[in-house]
């Protein structure tokens, strides 16, 4: 599962796991269109802070591969409005507007023919795929130092290779550390309402052979409360100085392990840092009611019931011990003293 | 809903709301037997903590009506034997321990005929129902003194009627506020992982037209932390000196009320009071993986995972602001220092 790729360009095709279908089938969907991998984003096809930020650069190069595009202006243009639409996919991971800017940036600095800078951005996106999985590895590498043979790791949601291109960002401390030899077990939140933990991170972990127990997320509290947790790890849809936006359910966990003296690490690549934004800044998506009211078709709750779903929540960063980055382990203050980029 | 009666004796059986079929239909069993008693209690047919300790008392009586003991010692003999098994059938309320108890002290002193003790069993079990019901009504008046107009409150699992004989505990004082003319909100976590909240908390409270809003467990943090809840009042399965026992996901909610200055009441009688109690004395019931894995016939998780399903969690009793009992709101600090009884 660890070797698997979430995204990736295919002979002028992006080739994606339909997120949807797991854990029941692993299939894969074909995107030719960046109009198509908006959609993909928004019905979270595909999900996940660094795989959306792939997938969104992966949109801006299917949108250059398939222009007819005589001048770069004209170009540019096109490039434009499928960054638009790419943009409103979906609203909180920092990676999404940071993998289409950087795109932008590169293409209107790239010089040659049109037909060489259409290259060019396809090139970009597919070295951002690679930067990832190697940013990846890298937070495997350093995360794993943190970890002691006998640890259960508590993650929420999805922080795996289904959330990036591959390898993952909290997932990734726990697979390098077991290949390093330790033994460890993962203790997974099922997140309401997608059941990202459930249905992704159980599969990912299961297909790894890595330990794995389920539990609601409701329970967190309580397994920490018995010792039967010693670390925390989530992943993030976006950093500041001043917080954590990630799945919602995050900051009660991280009160949870301050509460019990748990380290509580939060593991993501530079591309979910976004150090110069503050409260403002950020939108917290609010998803339809029916993923609350409903699994599947099934109705689970009263009918006609308001429902109020945010998809994510905010973290003060006080409440993390450190950042797992491909740069190495950062402390919270370490981050807010440093210069704005 | 607030009038309805979860368990009742009727004409020698009890009727009670099957909480399974909720909140699609509202349907009544009629329960003829002290086994399918316990059965039911098993099942979550019948569920919280005040209502299954009036539910058992009821089981007790059924024997007893049934009974064709001759003499008071075979009598107490069937009891006991139906006793023994009405324990078994939950482990972690207080209540069941209580009204099984009081009911066998009762009949272990009572005078006159078989028939005559037969009768007075029957007579304490219905006492013990209305005064569950008085109990509620008193927890309504002692916690509505607590709400302000405006506040949004914020309630975990199902403690309403449905919870107890009928109005509820931590539902109760929400109820009495706004029948004083107080406007609220309610904000119910679904309650993972049957679902209590979301099933049967917005069933009760859109029956009684007063405003709910759903949210996901793991959401609660956010809304504090925005503002949005401004009390938080949940029932309880087991009270000591030291912690409360209830739900899972209430110790969490406790703690990011305290880490956002909410308010945290817990609203329950005195049958769920077991003051000499401490953590040995207490067995958190584990129930089935099937319970998270599945919703109905539907699974939701990786096949072959691992679950751990705790029903309950404890929380430690600084993070309470207040009881709020039948006899009135008593501090923390009050009930350590109370004599044991």
């Amino acid at each position: 599962m660890s070797e698997l790729r979430t995204v990736k360009w295919v002979n002028g095709h992006v080739r994606m796991i339909d997120q949807t279908k797991l854990p029941d089938k692993l299939t894969y969907l074909t995107i030719r269109d960046y109009r198509k991998m908006a959609g993909a984003i928004s019905d979270m096809v595909v999900r996940g802070a660094p795989a959306i930020g792939v997938a969104a650069a992966m949109g801006l190069a299917l949108a250059a591969n398939r222009s007819r595009a005589r001048t770069k202006e004209q170009l540019m243009r096109e490039l434009g409005k499928a960054a638009e639409l790419l943009r409103e996919s979906r609203p909180t991971a920092w990676n999404l507007f940071w993998a289409i800017d950087r795109v932008l940036q590169m293409a209107e600095k790239a010089s040659g023919t049109t037909a060489e800078v259409k290259r060019q951005i396809v090139k970009e996106a597919c070295d951002m795929a690679e930067e990832e999985v190697s940013a990846s590895h890298r937070i495997g590498e350093f995360g794993a130092g943190l970890l002691t043979d006998g640890d259960g790791v508590l993650t929420h949601c999805n922080a795996g290779t289904l959330a990036t291109v591959s390898y993952g960002t909290a997932l990734a401390p726990i697979r390098t550390a077991i290949r390093n030899g330790k033994k460890l077990r993962v203790f997974a939140t099922e997140t309401r309402p997608r059941l990202q933990g459930a249905k992704l991170t159980t599969f990912e972990l299961i297909k790894d052979r890595i330990p794995v127990t389920l539990i609601v997320d409701g329970a967190a509290g309580y397994v920490m409360r018995n010792g039967m947790v010693s670390k925390v790890i989530v992943g993030a849809d976006r950093i500041t100085k001043e917080f954590v936006v990630n799945k919602v359910g995050t900051y009660m966990l991280a009160l949870a392990a301050q509460a019990n003296n748990v380290p509580f690490y939060v593991a993501a690549p530079f591309s979910t840092f976004h150090l110069e934004g503050d409260q403002s800044s950020v939108k917290i998506e609010e998803r339809d009611a029916d993923e609350v009211t409903h699994i599947g078709s099934k109705r689970i709750a009263a009918r006609g019931v308001k429902v109020f779903n945010p998809a994510f929540d905010v973290t003060p960063i006080d409440l993390v011990k450190a950042f797992i980055t491909e740069k190495g382990v950062v402390s919270p203050e370490t981050l807010r003293a440093s210069t704005t980029t």
